[in-house]
């Protein structure tokens, strides 16, 4: 939680912290001012001290909804500074950086750098700030970040936001079940739209993306929404002209998030409509057996490796192959079980490679648990994926219900 | 344009470009890849050779899709190097990068960094590269980096897809227009909901927001409907609350983009409802003006920073202070003339601070043309912008046609 920062910075000897970039859909930065309308700007936090934030004067309105401590970038006069270095943008940005630095009393110690910002720029930038001002040392952390370490628990009110994006997640869920199951359907078993056209995916994703924005939310990282072999393909978000049929998997996938870059949610469902043919049935059936398996022995602190190497030998056990006998195994149990989500999609805790000690369902974590078999190769996958909270108590829970049936009945 | 890629790169002395990160809302690799959903990936292109795609093993069909060569980075055994390097992921990202490199024959010279990435990191995994390859020259450019000065030069298929999305800007506002003056008027002058409530911002945002999607098209930086006081700072986006009146100055600005994080469109109007007062239609009418004069005297090959300062001069002959003449001005016109515009909402031609030579109409260029005048303490502000394209002949193109009216008058 946030106010663990302090904390973890003494643990992991961090004097400061920049942010840097905007404000929405830029997750660290989002996460210390609550979003807003600020295109550009900085924040600088400093051990047991109130961060502070520097804004764009046209963004000064946004800086004062935050109730930060803020002070304007016009005040470093830019201007004048890249006249000092003859135009160049890195050396004028590293000396400003410096003079805002000096003026929050920061000139030595070790300072994480975070926040979304051109590869190049971070380069050139710190690298000319790191010249300027050798006693301060910069820290790039990487995934194993204190602000990462902080985000992975969640306090009351980030879970309510959470929740909150579960229920909306799951009322159009609903809503693109309903319409599914209430078409006409064509003598070779292809659902047909309201003007008797074939109904295609891009048509079901111009109708989910209608229906998010109905409630107000934003879907910035698009939807999966896959049939036949593009389902046995984790990360194929299926394709625009293809036409759905009866007994076909889809597998779906929706990680909305409030509008301006706030909280996710993450949820999956794989549906076959009218029925299911017996293969696909089985498929499912494994899935669903170890997902219900794991959701029954998921237990406050376990370790998240160790919740992974069990849906291995669960799916093992059912005669699959898995990812931890083979890393690039392309057919089977192929990825993760699950990952933590907050103002990311993707957060800690990490259940496959380079999970740390910290990576457990500590009380606060929120995590997705997304157990999945894939078999492009046989025109099919399927996944199911919910998001589930471990309160303060240490009690494991769902945070939005909605059924986990294969087949959809045509209405 | 893209084929400039290899002059420009001979022309600063760069061997080699470096992209990574997402191929959607991350302009560098969607202009390189045309986007898709690849969550992580990395693109190598030498000087004068094919550009590289290092795509994840779980997007191997959106990887295949861009057409380009690619290599699967489950080759590089991320997991293997995580190990030899105990779990330190910064040091093991840096590995993979020094094997990719080469793969691809990559292992001295000047390569430049682009993409969206996380600061912390990108300053840690390219320190430790740079440490790993002292060959190899890593180079971070900021804003006037061969990529953007490439990318400010668009071919006739972007042309196409900035005009179809000013079509479908204009589309939605007239769809605005047509809700607000259709709206019944309680005694106090205040526009009511269907339900009899009054209207709101917030309202009209939904609604913004709703047409956009159903247009298919994304709106990931916001909308600015802002009135009164609000409408005389640049960048306020307005407050969801507000109440909207007749008479009331409202700034208009839109600049939604493709779905996936393609191209841009921008657009503002300044409203008032059923009718003007005195003193708004006063600041119109000098904003109009100025607006109507730089339009007649854009030319091909104008420098960008000549037409903000023409534009200074005219805001000053009418009385108005600049931020020529003072750059923490808060009330006058108080911006840039205007700012090229693609993949990125703000791209090349500059017309501020730190221009250079290169900031100009040259044929290609697709640039938004703004004076505004802004004054808060008087409660409003008036700013009005369209987005032109400069052909290959020279002509200056108006990209999306719709009435500059300040007085919208009630059905």
């Amino acid at each position: 939680m946030k106010n663990d920062l302090d904390q973890l910075m003494q643990a992991n000897n961090l004097d400061s912290l920049l942010f840097t970039g905007p404000a929405q859909h830029n997750s660290p930065m989002y996460y210390m001012t609550g979003g807003g309308h600020m295109t550009g700007a900085d924040l600088v936090k400093k051990r047991d001290e109130e961060p502070v934030l520097f804004y764009r004067p046209m963004e000064r309105d946004a800086a004062a909804a935050t109730g930060l401590k803020a002070k304007n970038l016009a005040e470093y006069e830019y201007k004048k500074l890249l006249k000092s270095v003859d135009g160049d943008h890195i050396q004028a940005t590293a000396l400003r950086y410096q003079k805002m630095l000096h003026d929050v009393g920061l000139t030595k110690g070790r300072m994480a750098l975070y926040g979304k910002m051109d590869a190049g720029s971070a380069w050139g930038v710190f690298s000319a700030l790191q010249a300027l001002m050798p006693e301060l040392t910069l820290v790039g952390e990487g995934p194993n970040s204190v602000l990462l370490e902080a985000r992975a628990t969640k306090d009351e009110k980030e879970v309510e936001r959470i929740r909150h994006m579960g229920e909306v997640t799951v009322e159009v869920v609903e809503r693109v079940a309903g319409y599914l199951t209430s078409r006409a359907v064509n003598a070779k078993e292809v659902l047909l739209r309201e003007d008797g056209q074939p109904l295609t995916i891009g048509d079901v994703k111009s109708k989910i993306n209608l229906w998010l924005a109905e409630a107000g939310v934003e879907n910035p990282e698009g939807v999966i929404f896959a049939s036949g072999r593009n389902a046995g393909v984790p990360h194929n978000s299926g394709e625009a002209k293809n036409l759905l049929r009866l007994g076909q998997t889809i597998v779906f996938d929706i990680f909305p998030c409030e509008a301006g870059g706030g909280y996710f949610y993450d949820f999956t469902r794989t549906w076959c409509l009218g029925y299911a043919p017996d293969d696909v049935q089985a498929l499912y059936d494994d899935v669903y057996a170890v997902y219900e398996q794991i959701v029954s022995e998921l237990e406050v602190n376990a370790h998240a490796p160790d919740l992974q190497k069990r849906t291995c030998e669960l799916f093992e056990e059912r005669g699959h192959k898995t990812i931890r006998q083979d890393s690039k195994l392309q057919s089977g149990y192929v990825h993760s079980l699950g990952h933590g989500l907050g103002v990311d999609i993707h957060e800690r805790p990490r259940f496959g490679h380079g999970a740390t000690e910290a990576d457990k369902l500590a009380p606060g974590t929120v995590t997705t648990i997304e157990p999945g078999l894939y078999y492009p190769e046989r025109g099919m996958g399927c996944r199911l994926e919910n998001t589930f909270w471990v309160s303060p108590e240490g009690k494991i829970e769902l945070l939005a219900q909605y059924p986990l049936d294969l087949v959809l009945k045509m209405k």
